[in-house]
């Protein structure tokens, strides 16, 4: 995964262009990707697929032809869909187009500007501070002119046409936090459910944020409604401890799927509330379509210094952190698998276990095991109401354990499948 | 209002009798008052108008001739209802007629007995203690005859006939928080809404407790089914933190508005829960009508050392306690007249704001504002489903920051009002 | 209490067989007891009544004749359930079948195989330690052969056939806390309801654990419908504080009833949730039947270190302790058979308590007792929807109050008793 996002982290990607289309085919050299190119001006829900930006070099050049900001450097120097600029300015001038963070100031700020047409440079305020009066030549070489929005799609075919999504934004430059540490975990665990039979087809979103999950949507509506579980994939590789956003619905399976994960593996972890600020669960969960998807982050959206800055970038990313976050990912899929209602086919007293070889036949020791104690809350609450999520969550024993129980008592025929 | 519990303090307030009306002729000087009199012998629900009490002295006097206790002095020497007395006797045939504190001996008790025929005096202990065997002269020059039970409405038309009610008690006498306090704010708030064209309906209420608030009852059977929302208000001026009590319902939207104003205003609060024990809100909430009317007060019942004695005098009542109550009142107000509930026109995907002036053009900030957050929850949660106090509930903002934000998306044609 | 218990003690019990019946014949001095015998071979639900087992003799001799292991000192030398056996053996051969607990080296455990043909002997690991390598004399004198199943029901008849369940299992041999002193609590709270006219019918079930209430529910199938509340006693006299685990349902009326009983008690105590392990609550909670029933111990099952080991001896019980267990059974029950829902027969505001002799007349007084906040509330809450246990817990007043308020307003016409 470390390789992946040194790979992409040079890349100019904006919410089109050919930074993205780049990113895709890298993506595409693991996955088999579906990339989707949707033209300037097409409709999409109450949105317009805008002009296609790319930019091939951007500056501004001191007196002495120094460049004090230069693009080549890094991509973040360029405020993202900056028009065409090539002038002659004293700094006076250049300043209402300079970005800077004066409380950090050695770090370069991320900005963009995709529905107002402007320009702009982003750089270190201690730069800022240190450039003489000017006249500086200023540069930007890019073009905004109709093109296409491009995205990318991998499925993982399952059982069963009811799909999970995992979507990550792919739009932004050189941040590897936000968001090629997501798409490095997206792509990893996409192999590694194309190896595991799944049930659910998976379906794994690699699209611009915002204006790219809407175009998905606009583009996708009925399928939207096949949606089962979704998570939105972000922030997955600083060292900060996991959180998990809700579901605008707050009490979708996937939310309780992912606490109970969080919270029977002992990982430090925040669950915290449905906002409609953040990434594309904004989307995903507007009222219209109010999907079953939430959000998973290390450490969330704007909450560490190095968010949207030059900082962020790929030594701020653990391989073990993202690891961490795959297991993660990986465990929830599990829960997602395997959550099933079954019927209790011998509901009246306890079976008598023993005779089918599932119980201890010593008596009278109190060093039950958890093998056993699943046996018996699978037993007592699979009467067509619970799932088993919810005999995990009741009995505060790993999901893991209790399917296993389900699994062993269905096969001596006491459970069968049942629909809540 | 410091000057209204001035002058109405000294007035000999009962359930009935010319204290009341004079009372409310002074209240009638800043509001227009409907003042109704109900005969002595009307059937009020269970209860029945009582005989009408008036007094003009009393006094208990020493062989000297010296008044040892005198009602000129203070109005709560002679418990409430006292019938004529006119006798000579020694300190022990008189001392079963004698309240007093013994806790707190420099103290006037409040004693009331209106349904028992009796008479008695209350005097601080220290009196007490120190007065020799007697004879005394004891006289209490009162009334208790057919007449009328007497209480005043005030309404500020609305645009609808929906009503909010607020109720003061004013059959106290020389108590200055409880509840001249109460009747000052409620003048007040009575004066502010009256120039703010309101959308409710607003009745205010000034009757003697229980009979008072049972007689209104007992006539207004009908009218009662149109109050959505009201407020007993008592000791509102003492300088303790306010107390809500909710109301049976308990989470009425009033109990909601009222709970969203102390929370988000910072104001330290306490919420309690409805009990049948208190002021007013015992009639209101009794099974029959369960009106959606909480109480609020400052200190609540019987909550202060100074609570049904000669301490709860003007000084005890402070006019920035006052003001506060009446600013909170008028914030609920502000809650209930403007929650109404939107369909978000617009529910597929975010609406693009930006294309519309509501929102920032420069991304990549993290700086959100409260304004723009209110803008999504709104939109997010305006699906039929939501008004806008469970959005601002929901989203932990200010109700004021949302019913803007409602407004503004109005105005931008991306809602429209519906109802829950 | 304590002389039952220590008369009960020195029984060998365990699911089948003399013990058992001798047992039932002791209670049956105390109470009328219906003592059913279930046939080896019947089916019960899942399960079959298994042979039926005594036991005359057992030991372990050293090669001087003493006996080292002895049945005579103690049941519980010999694992319940032991097939004969005679034979001569070393150490090594006989140490598959001894069991010690060598973190409690002084005490001899409690173990049975009730469905595995084996035998064994337990003993103290310190003698264990002690023993040279033999030749020993290995005797049990058991017979395992068909015959019956044994169980005893008492019934206090009541004024309607709805039944209050009380269960104590009696299948353990020597052990005092578990489950003698349930027992003698049982005892004693049937003979004090028997003279107090009970609105409900109580059964008593005194039977082996697990197939006892299985046996008694195979053959009593639909008088379970019958069981609107039940109790699981047991570990009833061991100096621990009392708990409480709920029912299946958590919320039956059973839970709530115990649950209000400790509260206002000041008892300290611990509620805990249901879980499908434990005593014959697994049985009555199973999906099929999931009756009302709950159960009340003092330390929770295997919650001390005496459980199950030779150290639960008669001393091990409090007399104090099991007069507080039957006290709060006692208290549970004053709740069942006093808990109705009534109607309020004046519900537009208060009736007039004061003219009907049911409220303190002289007004104004701020300590207003229990028994007039009680009428207040139950005057208030008696719409149609709120039992008097739902008041007690919304007030926070003990039950009692607030049944011997309803019984006042009863009795003043005020209220009629209606369903929910």
């Amino acid at each position: 995964m470390r390789d992946l996002v040194a790979r992409l982290y040079p890349l100019c990607r904006s919410i089109t262009g050919d930074g993205v289309r780049r990113t895709l085919e890298i993506i595409g050299e693991s996955l088999r990707l579906q990339v989707r190119e949707v033209p300037t001006g097409t409709q999409v829900l109450d949105w317009t697929v805008p002009r296609e930006w790319n930019i091939r070099d951007a500056y501004v050049k001191d007196a002495s032809g120094n460049r004090v900001v230069d693009f080549a450097a890094s991509n973040l120097h360029v405020v993202g869909y900056s028009v065409p600029v090539s002038a002659t300015m004293t700094l006076d001038e250049l300043r209402p187009h300079l970005h800077t963070l004066p409380e950090q100031p050695a770090l370069v700020p991320y900005r963009t500007s995709y529905y107002a047409e402007t320009w702009g440079f982003c750089l270190a305020h201690d730069t800022l501070e240190g450039l003489p009066d000017g006249p500086y030549e200023v540069m930007i070489d890019s073009t905004l002119a109709d093109g296409h929005l491009t995205y990318g799609e991998h499925v993982v075919p399952g059982r069963v046409a009811e799909e999970v999504l995992v979507s990550c934004h792919v739009c932004h430059p050189s941040l590897a936090n936000d968001n090629l540490a997501g798409v490095a975990v997206a792509v990893r665990l996409a192999r590694r459910l194309a190896g595991a039979d799944p049930w659910y087809t998976y379906r794994f979103l690699f699209a611009p944020g915002t204006i790219g999950a809407i175009t998905w949507l606009a583009r996708n509506r009925e399928r939207a409604g096949r949606i089962k579980h979704g998570l939105v994939l972000a922030c997955a590789g600083d060292r900060g401890p996991l959180t998990y956003k809700r579901s605008r619905r707050g009490d979708a399976e996937i939310d309780r799927a992912v606490r109970h994960v969080l919270r029977t593996s002992g990982r430090a972890h925040t669950v915290v509330d449905f906002s409609p600020y953040g990434y594309d669960e904004r989307q995903f969960c507007s009222p219209g379509f109010d999907l079953p998807v939430g959000s998973l982050t290390r450490t969330p959206y704007a909450g560490y210094p190095e968010y949207h800055t030059s900082a962020d970038d790929p030594d701020f990313v653990s391989p073990g952190a993202m690891a961490d976050t795959l297991e993660t990912c990986w465990e929830v899929t599990r829960v997602l698998e395997d959550n099933r209602a079954y019927l209790n086919l011998s509901p009246y007293g306890e079976p008598q276990l023993g005779r089918r070889g599932l119980y201890g036949s010593l008596g009278g020791r109190s060093d039950t095991k958890e093998a056993q104690m699943a046996m018996l809350w699978v037993l007592n609450l699979s009467d067509g109401r619970h799932s088993l999520l919810d005999i995990a969550e009741r009995s505060d024993l790993p999901f893991g354990a209790v399917a296993e129980a389900a699994r062993a008592l269905r096969g001596s025929g006491l459970l069968k499948e049942c629909s809540l």
